[in-house]
């Protein structure tokens, strides 16, 4: 097995290589700039440790791995118009460092673009392959609105928030094993069996980002505690504080996210009072865990010799506080 | 061969049959929308059409030309956004009717779904055809980009501008011809025959639109005579005058495109003036013509009974007016 410390490498080393088109410059400049700002490289690293169980040669999956890097960074551009953010990975984004139409358009063609990325493959494997992104870059721009719709809608049940998670974030997770695993000869089940397990493994890591925003270890977290709320998200634990607290506790909640008459510390401090009173602390942990045991259920299921998991495993080890 | 007509009434007939998912409903119904407020449905046409000329049986040909007909529509989804367009085709265009984020979003949602409808081809025409869609795909981005570069340049050249033209409207008519003959059973080289005539077509409707919004007949042109003036477009029509007025008359020029202390009934007559006395009209029917002639020359080449021609060529007849 190649460790994930290699294949990061092999990942990097790739996308520094990629020669796009320099001109018009203006589009083509912003692809080179969300590329070159980092990130785990999470999905690429899926893409290539999948498809390392089932061949000893992962050449064939580099560039697909790298397709599906560039995708996700496609998203993340027109995601940071939709949420009018200022920052990604501490950095401008590209619709504040050029201008929205820019970030449209950049965006669009790094959408097309990661396309191309699969053309090494034989037809039979393209066109297969194909079927698989396709249908999860449709789901992933459906988690996208009902993020955004769940910004104006009340009571968001735990069912619906659960399924937002799973296409906005899970389900590219789970793409990207599936498709190494296919690149590497694995057959249907197999390959379905680590897209099960990628996306559960997304829904938890997810969870555990809803999780450490309210319970986390400043240091470890490596954000100020709280930011969720002071930004009125709607996470699992304010979902599920809607869900079990009496009408009164209710009532104080949901007008604690629609007001600015509450310094932000004082916000944090009566919601998380709200929180603990409730035991959200827990029942996050067990939801988390449910995912994370479903995940590896499906890994466990497997028809390859299980000393060959170690790599995947330690790789969503060093995971488990950021997704993004 | 099938008449123009009917290949119409196959395509209004297959947009109307699309099943797109129905939630998140903000995503699909702008998708519905946008389809089905029509146009000419060119592209489409022009795949089924070509298909015909090397195939009597057009029907693998059907769903790629509505994939080519709903990316076309998710171009000029994000085009109206970036160009602040409030109308489309008599209507409001999707930004208005709904929000920016909404129009970006399901954008991208018709981008990724064109590509699912060349998935009833075989593996090798899968393959094959979608990389003659995904290049020029890329390349209509660039002529976007293009163009809107133009918009702060002072002095666009000829050159700059066909190249732009060709980008981002002519390359789509050559490679929907290109696809459906391929789908029909065309050889590589009439295949390229027939981009080279549908892009030269473009630009040559390009440029008739340019002309007639000067020099039309109000009553046939269907808009008001001088909208690209008060727009300050820069047309071919005003870039060859840029390049052939005096000095004086070129510092004029540049003046009356970038103020508006000017009311437009009279900006429009002194710049038609200046158009008159540079004999802007024939330069432009002449330059009309040239790429009209190099269309044509591509056509003659074809290996095929030249009888079969005549559906194409009506077609293109009923086109001249208007291609977007």
């Amino acid at each position: 097995m190649i460790s994930s410390e290699k294949i990061c490498e092999i990942i990097e080393k790739e996308i520094n290589q990629i020669d796009f088109k320099s001109t018009p410059l203006e589009l083509y400049q912003p692809i080179y700039y969300a590329l070159e700002s980092g990130g785990k490289r999470i999905r690429p690293t899926l893409v290539l440790l999948a498809c390392n169980l089932f061949s000893e040669n992962i050449n064939d999956a580099v560039l697909p791995a790298l397709g599906i890097e560039i995708f996700h960074n496609f998203t993340l551009l027109h995601d940071d118009i939709m949420d009018k953010a200022d920052l990604r990975r501490n950095r401008s984004t590209v619709h504040k460092k050029w201008s929205e139409n820019v970030a449209i358009l950049s965006g669009d063609a790094m959408m097309i673009k990661s396309y191309d990325f699969f053309s090494n493959l034989s037809p039979d494997l393209f066109k297969k392959t194909f079927a698989i992104f396709n249908k999860t870059a449709l789901q992933v721009c459906e988690g996208q609105q009902f993020d955004m719709n769940f910004e104006s809608i009340e009571n968001v049940s735990q069912t619906d928030y659960l399924k937002m998670i799973e296409l906005k974030t899970a389900v590219l997770l789970g793409t990207s094993l599936k498709i190494g695993a296919t690149i590497g000869g694995a057959d249907a089940q197999q390959a379905d069996l680590l897209y099960d397990f990628g996306k559960n493994l997304g829904i938890s890591f997810q969870l555990h980002d809803d999780y450490l925003d309210s319970f986390g270890n400043q240091e470890t977290f490596g954000k100020k505690i709280g930011g969720d709320i002071t930004a009125n998200k709607k996470t699992f634990l304010y979902i599920k504080a809607l869900e079990l607290a009496d009408n009164n506790v209710k009532k104080n909640l949901i007008e604690l996210y629609s007001t600015s008459n509450i310094n932000n510390e004082n916000k944090i401090k009566v919601v998380l009072e709200v929180f603990n009173n409730l035991d959200i602390k827990n029942i996050t942990l067990s939801e988390i865990n449910k995912y994370h045991n479903l995940a590896n259920k499906s890994l466990q299921m497997l028809d390859i010799d299980k000393s060959k998991l170690s790599v995947i495993l330690s790789f969503v080890e060093t995971l488990k506080n950021r997704i993004n």
